[in-house]
């Protein structure tokens, strides 16, 4: 652990203040998670992973609930305990139910499962799925 | 690599044959993928896989192109080629766009940005998120 | 990739001969494999390497084909192309049955989806299992 | 963390308590452990898993001792708290000596070296491990 | 794989075309290389990243050459042969030595190695680590 | 976790303090971190990485803290949180800035990022980089 403690916005500078309400404003919120409190020991790394998670979190082709899902599912293969917290409650604030919640694990279970034995039987890709 | 050639339908036994014809009949196609040939080497593990392949990856909370964004998302982060080359294959054939492809790698590459700076800097989980 | 090509006995220097010397004495056959051909682009890390799988992988508490499969269990997980296949062609070498091959996918496999499922559902550690 | 309480045998529906009686008879104690209380939350993958596990995990051309000392090795290389505590555990339940652990965890390191060796110098595959 | 061709300079948009000039302008050279060309798919992709790499990569309380090393140990760790091919080039571009080279390695692989002792041994943070 | 409570020098064996004597000698300091003292219970795990980390961390073609900047790229991309912890302490006491450290998590977190999307894309190696 890096051993930073998060910066609350009375302490900080303005550079950060002005992301803190951007995140703010635009999770229609009046707190911010530490995540972005400890990042904001690097301003410069504070506002460029805020404007990237902005540009690619929102609403597009998929909902922003897909979205989601698919954070949680890389965070517990990646194995990040603050990422799987805050993303699965982002999760369930947008809509996922119990009984989603238990399908996603069972598929992120059982695609690590079919992942090793893909890679261990070391099976070629099917023509079916090579480009045209 | 194992190095296991993928076993053919005639070669097959009758109890991987009957495996081959309900991986055919749920998923109304005339062919098997290699996964499944190579798996045929060890019926046991062949049989619990696809049972728990058609038990999880059907239509259920989360409708079936969900759950093969899940997997893709899963697959890259294990770096797995063959799953992700299948999984890509079977998330287009139930209607992925190549704009929905390009947010789900938008998505999958920030998260795994985001879990590693979640854990190098020791973020400490919100209250928040804590169960109450 | 690094891009070294190989270093054959010919041209090696007398410090890289000496451990291909060993290597083939203390496997009592009389090749060396490609993993130690590049390493002996650096000396160090070669001899150091050696010295480390020498007194670590013999027999003692554990026998050689026990190892042998702890060894292809983290090549698996770790997705390490070359290293699946030399360590499971040395299993084999060192007894695997086909049955035991088998066996030894379904539990690296199982262990990678119970994984993901534990810290997905963040469970937390009984009792029983802490020190006294 | 998803933050699901664990459910007691008491609370638990007769589904989920006829998994927990199954665990118990097989494994021949009073008690069960957390990881299944957890994933009761989720009846289907609380019979799934329990069904894999009991199937793959028992006695057969390898040895239970073996198997989960090929489940500890999964488990350190993917990092999960949990499964280390649980399978290590069954590991000396079932046998395992402080030095077989010593010797466990010396492949286990060394394997993650030479991994990540093979796979950064980019090492060719020899003829002999390919398949004939 | 995505299995999405490379865009050339000549079928890409005005756009991509911008990244492309940006690309060899910044890095004074008159190519591009595959990453950003299949990265030109999805157009959104391709500027978000260039512009991260170019604000991350450039000179600052780290040269150059000490962010390429960073690079390759963390695509070693996660096993991109893409990435380490690119940026074991870079390096070499920048600098690196062979020797410097083997250092690397030996870091890598020694890391990966210490990493699974400490989390499967469940070594206590001692107080020293810890913020004061 | 292993549950193994670290040694004491005073409760050390001889083999084991000789191990304890060289590492303070080396590092000029009169204590010695959990890391050594957890692994003291396998006292040839603990005189082998002793070896390995006194051969591989001192000065060379890379400087030392280099080197320790790569030791915690490599540990938070494998997610080990004592191997952080101590590392990132190791680096500031050879001279890591504040800015240096934001600018190692910025590389990092983007080199975790593009490695997923090389993969996911699929992307061919240039010839540029391939050996000649």
């Amino acid at each position: 652990m890096a051993n930073l403690d998060p910066i609350e916005y009375e302490q900080a500078s303005s550079t950060v203040r002005a992301v803190y309400d951007d995140i703010m404003a635009t999770r229609k919120t009046d707190w911010v998670n530490n995540f972005w409190k400890v990042l904001a020991h690097h301003p410069d790394n504070l506002q460029r992973l805020w404007n990237n998670i902005k540009q690619v979190m929102g609403n597009g082709a998929l909902d922003p609930l897909t979205k989601e899902l698919i954070y949680v599912a890389v965070s517990i293969t990646n194995n990040c305990s603050y990422c799987i917290a805050s993303h699965s409650a982002s999760a369930r604030a947008k809509g996922m139910s119990e009984e989603q919640f238990g399908e996603l694990m069972a598929v992120i279970g059982l695609a690590n499962e079919t992942n090793r034995l893909a890679v261990g039987y070391g099976v070629p890709i099917d023509e079916a799925f090579l480009p045209k």
